[in-house]
């Protein structure tokens, strides 16, 4: 989709298996991957679902994640008679209390990622596959 | 506002009307109109007040959005003790928790967004009118 | 960093002291003399940490902050039988509550901020010195 000649703003569909209903999986490697070849400037991950979301977060300590899963199951349980008829509605609920987009900036070739940080989709409604639209922003 | 003869960044003043103290008032068509005649980038929108905020959800079953205030509202109850006095702490609490802006790709000269995806204001102490900065970002 | 002789992608990593384990301390005076000289387009602001974050909201009256932040010890209480053993989960999620980066618009060298629009660091398992990367986006 790139415009005319330029590389400005080229986008990328990163597919992503997630294999539970409520997921942090982890896909920094999946998008510095993708990035191979970009030098300077930024990544936006947008994703294109509405009970997934993305974070990021420490990636040493796998309880990390786990932590911040049961404290969102917590403030929104899955069980509650929410309007909402198709039982995902704590889905939804997560996915907006997270947002759907990040944008990380790009130096020398390599995420600017702080030591501890990973990138996670934040699955809410799995196991499914799952897209998210990586471009670039100079 | 465009810098000397360019359109990499042009900026809109959205007005939308809100009806309730809180809402969730899709603006989809609204961002899409306002973008006739971009082709490939992304937007930027960012709402310049502190008690209302801007999310993606789905916009097919409006039972999701009822579902997601009415879990704001468990999350952040408007009757509480709050120090500020002027009534209004929840909806400033609920605006930091939902975020102020999105990035949203254009593709082709249309929203990248999902099958399910619409945009919303997300109002937390109208009725009022609020204003949502919408710029451009190659 | 900029590419090539360009100022399209510079970037500032910017030095903040908190003083308190909980803190909204404000930058928003400290972001606006970083970008003197740049006229129009965007900032990105990106926390490096995983233990605290961003967020956008009023800085008239202080106490609004601190019903904010009492909100969140309330959603995420520090004291809970967390898996994570470092003492600092609640930290690590409220963090990807607020999220860890914020795009605003600058508009003839200013910040498009709304009027009582102020920006602040969310510290969530201080004091500590955090970094902040600026960055432009046009």
């Amino acid at each position: 989709m790139a415009g005319s000649g330029t590389l400005k703003c080229l986008m990328h569909e990163i597919r992503i298996k997630t294999g539970q209903r409520i997921e942090a999986k982890e896909i920094t490697r999946q998008i510095a991957n993708t990035i191979s070849g970009y030098r300077n400037g930024h990544i936006h991950l947008f994703c294109i679902h509405t009970t997934c979301g993305l974070t990021i977060n420490e990636n040493a300590d796998p309880d990390v994640m786990k932590d911040i899963l049961a404290a969102f199951d917590r403030m929104v349980p899955a069980n509650y008679p929410y309007l909402h008829s198709e039982g995902n509605s704590d889905s939804h609920i997560k996915a907006s209390l997270v947002g759907h987009s990040l944008i990380i900036p790009v130096l020398d070739g390599k995420l600017a990622l702080g030591m501890w940080q990973g990138i996670y989709l934040m699955e809410f409604d799995g196991p499914r596959e799952r897209k998210v639209l990586l471009s670039f922003i100079k």
